[in-house]
Protein backbone atom coordinates (compact mmCIF):
# COMPACT_ATOMS: atom_id res chain seq x y z
CA UNK A 1 0.00 0.00 0.00
CA UNK A 2 1.16 3.52 -0.86
CA UNK A 3 -1.27 6.05 1.06
CA UNK A 4 -3.53 8.36 -0.95
CA UNK A 5 -2.55 6.97 -4.41
CA UNK A 6 -6.25 7.09 -6.24
CA UNK A 7 -4.95 6.24 -9.69
CA UNK A 8 -2.47 4.26 -11.35
CA UNK A 9 -1.48 5.09 -14.67
CA UNK A 10 0.53 2.02 -16.68
CA UNK A 11 3.56 2.67 -19.59
CA UNK A 12 2.00 0.68 -22.39
CA UNK A 13 5.00 -0.96 -24.51
CA UNK A 14 6.93 -3.55 -22.66
CA UNK A 15 5.24 -2.60 -19.10
CA UNK A 16 1.68 -3.97 -20.08
CA UNK A 17 2.10 -5.57 -23.85
CA UNK A 18 4.77 -7.32 -25.50
CA UNK A 19 5.24 -5.64 -28.14
CA UNK A 20 8.47 -7.25 -29.48
CA UNK A 21 6.76 -10.64 -29.41
CA UNK A 22 3.36 -9.78 -30.33
CA UNK A 23 4.94 -8.27 -34.09
CA UNK A 24 7.55 -10.90 -34.59
CA UNK A 25 4.88 -13.52 -34.05
CA UNK A 26 2.30 -11.14 -36.22
CA UNK A 27 4.29 -10.66 -39.05
CA UNK A 28 6.07 -14.16 -39.61
CA UNK A 29 2.74 -15.45 -40.04
CA UNK A 30 1.77 -12.90 -42.21
CA UNK A 31 4.73 -13.25 -44.47
CA UNK A 32 4.53 -16.94 -44.36
CA UNK A 33 0.51 -16.79 -45.38
CA UNK A 34 1.81 -14.35 -48.47
CA UNK A 35 5.12 -16.24 -49.36
CA UNK A 36 7.22 -13.18 -48.24
CA UNK A 37 10.40 -14.26 -46.89
CA UNK A 38 12.08 -11.88 -44.76
CA UNK A 39 14.10 -11.04 -41.36
CA UNK A 40 11.16 -10.06 -39.84
CA UNK A 41 12.74 -10.12 -36.57
CA UNK A 42 15.46 -8.04 -37.37
CA UNK A 43 12.74 -5.67 -38.92
CA UNK A 44 10.77 -5.25 -35.49
CA UNK A 45 14.19 -4.40 -33.86
CA UNK A 46 15.09 -1.99 -36.12
CA UNK A 47 11.00 -0.33 -35.49
CA UNK A 48 11.37 -0.21 -32.21
CA UNK A 49 15.27 1.07 -32.49
CA UNK A 50 13.79 4.03 -34.17
CA UNK A 51 10.94 4.63 -31.39
CA UNK A 52 12.80 7.04 -28.88
CA UNK A 53 14.83 8.82 -31.86
CA UNK A 54 11.62 9.83 -33.57
CA UNK A 55 9.98 10.95 -30.66
CA UNK A 56 13.04 12.90 -29.71
CA UNK A 57 13.18 14.81 -33.03
CA UNK A 58 9.66 15.70 -31.83
CA UNK A 59 10.09 16.70 -28.17
CA UNK A 60 13.11 18.82 -29.73
CA UNK A 61 10.49 20.33 -31.44
CA UNK A 62 12.63 19.50 -34.93
CA UNK A 63 9.23 18.00 -36.25
CA UNK A 64 5.87 19.35 -35.44
CA UNK A 65 3.51 17.33 -33.12
CA UNK A 66 3.56 14.25 -34.91
CA UNK A 67 1.30 10.68 -33.21
CA UNK A 68 3.38 7.80 -33.21
CA UNK A 69 1.02 5.71 -35.42
CA UNK A 70 2.31 8.59 -38.15
CA UNK A 71 5.95 8.18 -36.34
CA UNK A 72 5.77 4.53 -36.90
CA UNK A 73 4.51 4.38 -40.44
CA UNK A 74 7.77 6.86 -41.29
CA UNK A 75 10.14 4.45 -39.48
CA UNK A 76 8.18 1.57 -41.47
CA UNK A 77 8.44 2.81 -44.91
CA UNK A 78 12.37 3.09 -44.45
CA UNK A 79 12.75 -0.36 -42.96
CA UNK A 80 10.53 -1.97 -45.90
CA UNK A 81 12.95 -0.57 -48.22
CA UNK A 82 16.05 -1.14 -46.00
CA UNK A 83 14.99 -5.08 -45.50
CA UNK A 84 14.04 -5.74 -48.89
CA UNK A 85 10.68 -6.29 -48.30
CA UNK A 86 8.54 -6.04 -51.41
CA UNK A 87 5.16 -6.63 -52.71
CA UNK A 88 3.92 -4.69 -49.74
CA UNK A 89 0.18 -2.59 -51.06
CA UNK A 90 -0.83 0.39 -49.39
CA UNK A 91 -3.21 -1.61 -47.39
CA UNK A 92 -0.83 -4.41 -46.23
CA UNK A 93 1.52 -1.20 -45.20
CA UNK A 94 -1.54 0.03 -43.11
CA UNK A 95 -2.32 -3.39 -41.48
CA UNK A 96 1.58 -3.97 -40.43
CA UNK A 97 1.88 -0.85 -38.75
CA UNK A 98 -1.55 -1.49 -37.04
CA UNK A 99 -0.13 -4.66 -35.34
CA UNK A 100 0.86 -1.86 -32.57
CA UNK A 101 -3.18 -1.44 -32.42
CA UNK A 102 -3.01 -5.62 -31.44
CA UNK A 103 -0.29 -5.79 -29.16
CA UNK A 104 -0.84 -9.00 -26.94
CA UNK A 105 -1.05 -8.18 -22.68
CA UNK A 106 1.94 -10.05 -20.62
CA UNK A 107 0.18 -12.86 -18.81
CA UNK A 108 -0.29 -11.17 -15.17
CA UNK A 109 -1.52 -8.01 -17.07
CA UNK A 110 -5.05 -8.38 -17.97
CA UNK A 111 -5.68 -10.42 -14.68
CA UNK A 112 -3.63 -8.00 -12.30
CA UNK A 113 -5.22 -4.76 -13.81
CA UNK A 114 -8.52 -6.15 -12.82
CA UNK A 115 -7.66 -6.57 -9.28
CA UNK A 116 -6.47 -3.19 -9.27
CA UNK A 117 -9.38 -1.33 -10.93
CA UNK A 118 -11.30 -2.55 -8.30
CA UNK A 119 -9.83 0.06 -5.75
CA UNK A 120 -8.03 2.24 -8.26
CA UNK A 121 -8.56 4.26 -11.21
CA UNK A 122 -6.45 2.85 -13.59
CA UNK A 123 -5.31 4.29 -17.25
CA UNK A 124 -2.42 4.14 -19.70
CA UNK A 125 0.00 6.68 -19.50
CA UNK A 126 2.10 6.67 -22.68
CA UNK A 127 3.28 7.75 -26.16
CA UNK A 128 1.29 5.79 -28.03
CA UNK A 129 -1.87 7.72 -29.25
CA UNK A 130 -5.43 7.49 -28.06
CA UNK A 131 -6.79 4.85 -31.30
CA UNK A 132 -3.61 2.62 -30.65
CA UNK A 133 -3.96 2.21 -27.13
CA UNK A 134 -7.86 2.18 -27.02
CA UNK A 135 -8.16 -0.42 -29.92
CA UNK A 136 -5.50 -2.44 -27.78
CA UNK A 137 -7.32 -2.75 -24.88
CA UNK A 138 -10.68 -3.38 -27.36
CA UNK A 139 -8.82 -6.29 -28.40
CA UNK A 140 -7.19 -7.62 -25.45
CA UNK A 141 -9.34 -6.92 -22.83
CA UNK A 142 -7.43 -4.53 -21.56
CA UNK A 143 -9.83 -3.01 -18.36
CA UNK A 144 -8.73 0.59 -18.21
CA UNK A 145 -10.92 3.59 -16.78
CA UNK A 146 -9.77 6.07 -19.24
CA UNK A 147 -7.11 6.49 -21.61
CA UNK A 148 -4.70 9.17 -21.45
CA UNK A 149 -2.15 9.54 -24.06
CA UNK A 150 0.90 11.59 -24.98
CA UNK A 151 -1.18 13.03 -28.27
CA UNK A 152 -3.48 14.82 -25.09
CA UNK A 153 -1.03 16.86 -24.13
CA UNK A 154 1.07 16.98 -27.31
CA UNK A 155 4.43 15.90 -25.43
CA UNK A 156 5.93 13.09 -25.25
CA UNK A 157 7.24 11.14 -22.59
CA UNK A 158 9.80 11.83 -20.44
CA UNK A 159 8.51 15.48 -20.93
CA UNK A 160 7.17 16.83 -17.24
CA UNK A 161 3.89 17.86 -19.49
CA UNK A 162 2.75 14.25 -19.74
CA UNK A 163 2.65 12.94 -15.96
CA UNK A 164 1.40 16.61 -14.73
CA UNK A 165 -0.82 16.44 -17.38
CA UNK A 166 -2.39 13.45 -16.70
CA UNK A 167 -2.93 13.71 -12.92
CA UNK A 168 -4.26 17.34 -13.89
CA UNK A 169 -6.50 15.53 -16.51
CA UNK A 170 -7.78 12.94 -13.40
CA UNK A 171 -8.19 15.90 -11.01
CA UNK A 172 -5.68 14.69 -8.51
CA UNK A 173 -2.60 16.30 -7.18
CA UNK A 174 0.72 14.41 -8.29
CA UNK A 175 0.77 12.55 -5.66
CA UNK A 176 -1.92 10.58 -5.88
CA UNK A 177 -0.85 9.30 -8.81
CA UNK A 178 1.46 6.35 -9.13
CA UNK A 179 3.07 5.81 -12.65
CA UNK A 180 3.78 2.24 -12.93
CA UNK A 181 6.46 1.37 -15.58
CA UNK A 182 9.11 -1.36 -16.19
CA UNK A 183 11.24 1.13 -17.29
CA UNK A 184 13.37 3.05 -14.37
CA UNK A 185 13.85 6.06 -16.94
CA UNK A 186 10.25 6.88 -16.82
CA UNK A 187 9.71 6.09 -13.08
CA UNK A 188 12.33 9.18 -12.66
CA UNK A 189 10.63 11.64 -14.80
CA UNK A 190 7.47 10.72 -13.35
CA UNK A 191 8.99 10.55 -9.36
CA UNK A 192 10.36 14.09 -10.71
CA UNK A 193 7.05 15.63 -10.99
CA UNK A 194 5.73 14.48 -7.58
CA UNK A 195 3.82 11.19 -8.77
CA UNK A 196 4.23 8.23 -6.44
CA UNK A 197 6.44 5.23 -8.69
CA UNK A 198 6.13 1.08 -9.23
CA UNK A 199 8.58 -0.61 -10.83
CA UNK A 200 8.28 -4.12 -12.09
CA UNK A 201 10.68 -5.90 -14.77
CA UNK A 202 10.18 -6.94 -17.71
CA UNK A 203 13.76 -8.73 -18.52
CA UNK A 204 12.61 -10.12 -22.05
CA UNK A 205 10.99 -7.14 -23.51
CA UNK A 206 14.03 -6.73 -25.39
CA UNK A 207 14.64 -10.70 -26.00
CA UNK A 208 18.16 -10.98 -26.65
CA UNK A 209 18.56 -7.26 -26.99
CA UNK A 210 17.91 -6.49 -23.30
CA UNK A 211 20.80 -4.31 -21.77
CA UNK A 212 19.00 -2.50 -19.06
CA UNK A 213 15.67 -2.56 -16.53
CA UNK A 214 16.65 -5.80 -15.09
CA UNK A 215 16.02 -4.00 -11.99
CA UNK A 216 14.96 -0.62 -10.17
CA UNK A 217 17.60 1.74 -9.90
CA UNK A 218 16.08 3.94 -8.07
CA UNK A 219 14.24 4.73 -4.39
CA UNK A 220 10.74 4.27 -6.09
CA UNK A 221 7.34 3.53 -3.71
CA UNK A 222 7.01 -0.32 -4.50
CA UNK A 223 9.15 -2.35 -6.87
CA UNK A 224 7.42 -6.06 -7.41
CA UNK A 225 7.71 -8.53 -9.61
CA UNK A 226 5.01 -8.01 -11.93
CA UNK A 227 1.18 -6.37 -12.48
CA UNK A 228 -0.40 -9.15 -10.23
CA UNK A 229 2.13 -8.58 -7.33
CA UNK A 230 1.34 -4.91 -7.81
CA UNK A 231 -1.88 -5.65 -6.51
CA UNK A 232 -1.49 -8.07 -4.22
CA UNK A 233 1.21 -4.82 -2.70
CA UNK A 234 -0.98 -2.42 -3.02
CA UNK A 235 -3.71 -4.20 -1.35
CA UNK A 236 -6.24 -5.45 -3.95
CA UNK B 1 -27.84 -0.95 -37.60
CA UNK B 2 -26.38 1.74 -39.29
CA UNK B 3 -23.58 1.10 -41.68
CA UNK B 4 -19.80 1.66 -40.76
CA UNK B 5 -20.09 3.03 -37.35
CA UNK B 6 -17.51 1.84 -35.22
CA UNK B 7 -17.61 4.13 -32.01
CA UNK B 8 -20.75 5.62 -30.22
CA UNK B 9 -20.11 8.45 -28.04
CA UNK B 10 -22.93 9.15 -25.92
CA UNK B 11 -24.08 12.79 -24.20
CA UNK B 12 -24.04 12.34 -20.92
CA UNK B 13 -25.92 14.90 -18.50
CA UNK B 14 -30.06 13.61 -19.12
CA UNK B 15 -29.07 11.39 -21.81
CA UNK B 16 -26.64 8.87 -19.61
CA UNK B 17 -27.66 9.96 -16.19
CA UNK B 18 -30.73 11.80 -14.22
CA UNK B 19 -28.15 15.10 -13.03
CA UNK B 20 -31.84 16.40 -12.05
CA UNK B 21 -33.14 13.56 -9.98
CA UNK B 22 -29.53 12.55 -8.56
CA UNK B 23 -28.92 15.55 -7.17
CA UNK B 24 -32.29 16.29 -5.44
CA UNK B 25 -31.98 13.50 -3.83
CA UNK B 26 -28.18 13.74 -2.89
CA UNK B 27 -29.16 17.69 -1.67
CA UNK B 28 -32.00 16.80 0.34
CA UNK B 29 -30.23 13.86 2.28
CA UNK B 30 -27.56 16.14 2.90
CA UNK B 31 -29.91 19.35 3.54
CA UNK B 32 -31.97 16.78 6.79
CA UNK B 33 -28.49 15.33 7.88
CA UNK B 34 -27.02 18.79 8.87
CA UNK B 35 -30.38 20.10 9.43
CA UNK B 36 -29.98 22.89 6.93
CA UNK B 37 -33.74 23.19 5.30
CA UNK B 38 -33.54 25.01 1.76
CA UNK B 39 -35.21 24.85 -1.45
CA UNK B 40 -33.25 22.40 -2.80
CA UNK B 41 -35.24 21.37 -5.62
CA UNK B 42 -35.37 25.37 -6.97
CA UNK B 43 -31.07 25.38 -5.74
CA UNK B 44 -30.56 22.37 -8.10
CA UNK B 45 -32.92 24.01 -11.16
CA UNK B 46 -30.98 26.68 -11.18
CA UNK B 47 -27.95 25.59 -10.97
CA UNK B 48 -28.42 24.12 -14.16
CA UNK B 49 -30.53 27.12 -15.43
CA UNK B 50 -26.74 28.76 -15.81
CA UNK B 51 -25.35 25.55 -16.94
CA UNK B 52 -25.85 26.89 -20.74
CA UNK B 53 -25.30 30.04 -20.18
CA UNK B 54 -21.73 29.86 -18.07
CA UNK B 55 -20.29 27.87 -20.90
CA UNK B 56 -21.58 30.14 -23.74
CA UNK B 57 -19.15 32.82 -21.96
CA UNK B 58 -16.05 30.39 -22.41
CA UNK B 59 -17.66 29.02 -26.08
CA UNK B 60 -18.12 32.98 -26.99
CA UNK B 61 -14.66 34.10 -25.58
CA UNK B 62 -15.63 36.45 -22.61
CA UNK B 63 -14.07 33.95 -20.19
CA UNK B 64 -10.61 32.10 -20.58
CA UNK B 65 -10.93 28.02 -20.83
CA UNK B 66 -12.53 27.16 -17.87
CA UNK B 67 -13.36 23.87 -16.93
CA UNK B 68 -17.10 22.22 -16.03
CA UNK B 69 -16.36 21.72 -12.20
CA UNK B 70 -15.25 25.18 -12.13
CA UNK B 71 -18.07 26.44 -13.78
CA UNK B 72 -20.13 24.64 -11.72
CA UNK B 73 -18.70 25.99 -8.57
CA UNK B 74 -19.24 29.52 -9.49
CA UNK B 75 -22.41 29.36 -9.63
CA UNK B 76 -22.98 27.01 -6.78
CA UNK B 77 -21.68 30.06 -4.83
CA UNK B 78 -23.94 32.39 -5.76
CA UNK B 79 -26.86 30.59 -5.53
CA UNK B 80 -25.91 29.14 -1.81
CA UNK B 81 -26.52 33.19 -1.54
CA UNK B 82 -29.52 33.88 -3.66
CA UNK B 83 -31.08 30.81 -1.94
CA UNK B 84 -29.86 31.87 1.73
CA UNK B 85 -28.22 28.65 2.40
CA UNK B 86 -25.89 29.29 5.67
CA UNK B 87 -23.39 27.02 7.49
CA UNK B 88 -21.60 25.36 4.93
CA UNK B 89 -18.05 25.06 4.95
CA UNK B 90 -15.31 24.99 1.99
CA UNK B 91 -15.52 20.99 2.51
CA UNK B 92 -19.30 21.24 2.22
CA UNK B 93 -19.31 23.30 -1.18
CA UNK B 94 -16.45 20.98 -2.71
CA UNK B 95 -18.66 18.04 -1.55
CA UNK B 96 -21.81 19.87 -3.33
CA UNK B 97 -20.24 20.27 -6.07
CA UNK B 98 -18.85 16.91 -6.90
CA UNK B 99 -22.27 15.73 -6.57
CA UNK B 100 -22.07 15.72 -10.48
CA UNK B 101 -19.32 12.98 -10.15
CA UNK B 102 -21.79 10.81 -8.59
CA UNK B 103 -24.83 11.17 -10.50
CA UNK B 104 -27.55 8.54 -11.41
CA UNK B 105 -27.79 6.47 -14.49
CA UNK B 106 -31.21 6.11 -16.43
CA UNK B 107 -32.47 2.76 -15.18
CA UNK B 108 -31.72 1.22 -18.63
CA UNK B 109 -27.84 3.05 -19.49
CA UNK B 110 -25.68 0.28 -17.50
CA UNK B 111 -27.54 -2.54 -19.05
CA UNK B 112 -27.61 -0.88 -22.47
CA UNK B 113 -24.02 0.50 -22.67
CA UNK B 114 -22.49 -3.04 -21.46
CA UNK B 115 -24.40 -4.58 -25.14
CA UNK B 116 -23.16 -1.84 -26.75
CA UNK B 117 -19.46 -2.30 -25.87
CA UNK B 118 -19.75 -5.74 -27.32
CA UNK B 119 -19.14 -4.38 -30.65
CA UNK B 120 -18.56 -0.83 -30.20
CA UNK B 121 -16.32 1.57 -29.20
CA UNK B 122 -18.34 3.48 -26.58
CA UNK B 123 -17.18 6.77 -24.36
CA UNK B 124 -19.11 10.01 -23.35
CA UNK B 125 -18.46 13.32 -25.33
CA UNK B 126 -19.51 15.64 -22.52
CA UNK B 127 -18.85 18.94 -21.45
CA UNK B 128 -18.38 17.53 -18.59
CA UNK B 129 -14.18 17.64 -17.82
CA UNK B 130 -12.52 14.46 -17.58
CA UNK B 131 -12.04 13.84 -13.72
CA UNK B 132 -15.93 14.55 -13.57
CA UNK B 133 -17.11 11.96 -16.17
CA UNK B 134 -14.30 9.00 -14.90
CA UNK B 135 -15.51 9.49 -11.39
CA UNK B 136 -19.35 9.38 -12.57
CA UNK B 137 -18.22 6.17 -14.29
CA UNK B 138 -16.04 4.76 -11.66
CA UNK B 139 -18.83 5.55 -9.07
CA UNK B 140 -22.15 4.05 -11.14
CA UNK B 141 -20.30 1.40 -12.85
CA UNK B 142 -20.38 2.59 -16.47
CA UNK B 143 -18.73 0.61 -18.51
CA UNK B 144 -17.00 2.95 -21.14
CA UNK B 145 -13.48 2.10 -22.84
CA UNK B 146 -12.43 5.99 -22.68
CA UNK B 147 -13.48 9.45 -21.43
CA UNK B 148 -14.12 11.69 -24.08
CA UNK B 149 -14.72 15.25 -22.57
CA UNK B 150 -14.94 18.61 -23.97
CA UNK B 151 -11.87 19.43 -21.73
CA UNK B 152 -10.13 17.54 -24.14
CA UNK B 153 -10.64 19.70 -26.97
CA UNK B 154 -11.00 23.13 -25.02
CA UNK B 155 -14.24 23.58 -26.62
CA UNK B 156 -17.79 23.28 -25.63
CA UNK B 157 -20.25 21.13 -27.22
CA UNK B 158 -21.93 22.57 -29.81
CA UNK B 159 -18.63 23.74 -30.88
CA UNK B 160 -17.63 21.38 -33.84
CA UNK B 161 -13.81 20.82 -32.40
CA UNK B 162 -15.07 18.57 -29.97
CA UNK B 163 -17.18 16.21 -32.32
CA UNK B 164 -14.32 16.46 -35.18
CA UNK B 165 -11.80 16.25 -32.30
CA UNK B 166 -13.44 13.17 -30.92
CA UNK B 167 -13.63 11.57 -34.08
CA UNK B 168 -9.94 12.13 -34.51
CA UNK B 169 -8.43 11.21 -31.24
CA UNK B 170 -10.44 7.43 -32.07
CA UNK B 171 -8.49 7.42 -35.40
CA UNK B 172 -12.39 7.44 -37.16
CA UNK B 173 -13.95 9.21 -39.60
CA UNK B 174 -16.72 11.68 -38.69
CA UNK B 175 -18.97 8.85 -40.81
CA UNK B 176 -17.54 6.35 -38.77
CA UNK B 177 -18.70 8.14 -35.17
CA UNK B 178 -22.55 7.77 -33.93
CA UNK B 179 -23.07 10.90 -31.52
CA UNK B 180 -26.25 9.59 -29.16
CA UNK B 181 -28.19 12.14 -27.08
CA UNK B 182 -31.54 12.85 -25.81
CA UNK B 183 -31.43 16.36 -26.88
CA UNK B 184 -31.81 17.21 -30.67
CA UNK B 185 -29.46 20.68 -30.79
CA UNK B 186 -26.33 18.29 -29.81
CA UNK B 187 -27.81 16.05 -32.54
CA UNK B 188 -27.91 18.64 -35.53
CA UNK B 189 -24.61 19.71 -34.37
CA UNK B 190 -22.78 16.36 -34.19
CA UNK B 191 -25.02 15.51 -38.01
CA UNK B 192 -23.47 18.94 -39.50
CA UNK B 193 -19.89 17.71 -38.56
CA UNK B 194 -20.35 15.05 -40.54
CA UNK B 195 -21.19 12.25 -37.36
CA UNK B 196 -24.01 9.52 -37.16
CA UNK B 197 -27.11 10.48 -34.63
CA UNK B 198 -29.02 8.63 -32.38
CA UNK B 199 -31.87 10.23 -30.57
CA UNK B 200 -33.23 8.50 -27.78
CA UNK B 201 -35.78 10.46 -25.77
CA UNK B 202 -35.79 11.42 -21.51
CA UNK B 203 -38.86 12.63 -20.82
CA UNK B 204 -38.46 13.40 -17.38
CA UNK B 205 -34.79 15.11 -17.39
CA UNK B 206 -36.15 18.71 -16.37
CA UNK B 207 -39.12 16.98 -14.42
CA UNK B 208 -42.15 19.60 -14.83
CA UNK B 209 -39.77 21.91 -16.81
CA UNK B 210 -39.52 19.84 -19.79
CA UNK B 211 -40.57 21.80 -22.57
CA UNK B 212 -38.72 20.34 -25.23
CA UNK B 213 -36.52 17.30 -26.33
CA UNK B 214 -39.93 15.15 -26.19
CA UNK B 215 -39.31 13.22 -29.85
CA UNK B 216 -36.65 13.94 -32.42
CA UNK B 217 -36.92 17.01 -34.63
CA UNK B 218 -34.33 15.57 -37.16
CA UNK B 219 -33.77 12.79 -39.35
CA UNK B 220 -31.55 11.02 -37.76
CA UNK B 221 -29.79 7.40 -37.96
CA UNK B 222 -31.78 5.75 -35.30
CA UNK B 223 -34.39 6.94 -32.99
CA UNK B 224 -35.03 4.46 -30.09
CA UNK B 225 -36.40 4.71 -26.86
CA UNK B 226 -33.86 4.53 -24.34
CA UNK B 227 -29.88 3.10 -24.46
CA UNK B 228 -31.56 -0.87 -24.34
CA UNK B 229 -33.75 -0.40 -27.56
CA UNK B 230 -30.47 1.61 -29.42
CA UNK B 231 -28.14 -1.31 -28.58
CA UNK B 232 -30.86 -3.69 -30.33
CA UNK B 233 -31.30 -1.32 -33.13
CA UNK B 234 -27.06 -1.55 -33.62
CA UNK B 235 -27.22 -5.34 -33.57
CA UNK B 236 -26.14 -5.61 -30.51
Amino acid sequence: MVAGVKAILFDTFGTVVDWRGSLIAELTAFGAARGIAADWTGLVDAWRGNYAPSMDRVRKGEQPWTKLDDLHRATLDELVVKFGVTGLSEADLDHINRGWHRLKPWPDAVAGLTRLKAKYTIGPLSNGNVALLLNMAKNAGIPWDMICAAELFRHYKPDPETYLGAAALLGLEPGEVMMAAAHNGDLHAARKCGLKTAFFPRVTEYGPHQSRDFAADGPFDVVAADIEDLAGKMGC
